[in-house]
């Protein structure tokens, strides 16, 4: 990551509280106003280099979104995009997912995305996985009644994992793709990730499902 | 098919009752005097030439299996299997798999088995399923409680549409492959079809599931 430790990201990201926060539970239930309009709010676990947070706040003027990430060295590149775009409807987040209930009141998000998230391919850390019940039971708790989770990923061992998680945490399944770039899906929006790992003609899996 | 529209094949079918019948509702409820042990009774919807069945009741000697093909000229492929194995645990069923609670009992059935079912593709078509909702209601009236269904096939659009319609109707997952012969399998037995496609490097999907 080209600014890692460099200690201007931190100042950077300090100087544009009009886009981002480090300190994100001081806005539970109040995300709203952070932008112009008052729309369905979309978050996204697990950011990166935000090319999937920015393009989807662009192509969706009618949602508000806000992308999360921990990581300050790779959050500063999503900034970086949001400076030159100045989306009103786009809002970062650089703090640990895992305490999305910290961040997020209760039914405040219409739609969680994951995208590509860290495999913990080992069992002994299978709690790590953003699609273990444990985070589940945190979605299940910020989302509103019918929102949704999108999951897409390259892993199909994680993939495999998350649809047995989904189905035992009782979750109900509303779309599915096991080669989602050999299917008709014009709206899809690539992560930089997917990009990359398209290339290389391995399948790429996305469901959408939403809470009972 | 070798045997297609030659007339021995009913003729051989009629003369082995011991292994095989054109009319299983005689014997609802009572298929466990076909065999010379009293056990769990496991059946495939659709065994096409057999190989899977007649392995399966091979290696699986503490259970007793049902093959069922509708396809007289298939069927019969099958009976001259068992009539060279004359295994114990094995009979066959030549008739329409999508009338199986005609020809079970509430509970008889402790596993069914899909392998390679017809993709039926066209959205009108999708009734024909036998994963559709239609045929789950039925398997779910002859399974045992607990009793699964396990399913095999190279069809992704087949398996998307099945592994959404088990999880709406409820259905719990136990076990799934996205690529079973990457995975470590040794208990696996192949399909002819699935020993001939398995070689061209698709993936071979799995899901293992049962009713609440």
């Amino acid at each position: 990551m080209r600014l890692r430790n460099k200690p201007r990201a931190a100042g950077e990201i300090a100087a544009n509280p009009q886009y981002i926060t480090t300190t994100p539970a001081e806005f539970k239930g109040q995300w709203q106003s952070k932008f112009t309009q008052n729309q369905p709010l979309s978050i996204e676990v697990g950011s990166g280099k935000g090319r999937f947070i920015v393009e989807m706040a662009k192509a969706n003027p009618e949602r508000n979104f806000i992308g999360i990430e921990i990581q300050q060295s790779v959050a500063i590149m999503i900034l970086e995009k949001q400076l030159t775009a100045q989306l009103p409807n786009l809002y970062l987040i650089q703090a640990d997912g895992g305490e999305l209930t910290d961040f997020f009141a209760d039914d405040e998000v219409a739609q969680i995305y994951l995208n590509f998230s860290d495999p913990w391919p080992k069992t002994r850390h299978a709690k790590r996985r953003l699609t273990h019940q444990l985070f589940l039971k945190m979605y299940q708790a910020i989302l509103q009644p019918q929102g949704s989770l999108q999951f897409k990923t390259d892993n199909r061992g994680l993939f495999e994992y998350s649809l047995i998680s989904f189905n035992q945490f009782g979750m109900q399944f509303d779309d599915l793709s096991l080669d989602l770039h050999a299917d008709e899906a014009p709206e899809n929006i690539e992560t930089e990730y997917e990009q990359r790992f398209s290339q290389m003609g391995h399948p790429i899996y996305l469901i959408s499902a939403h809470f009972e």
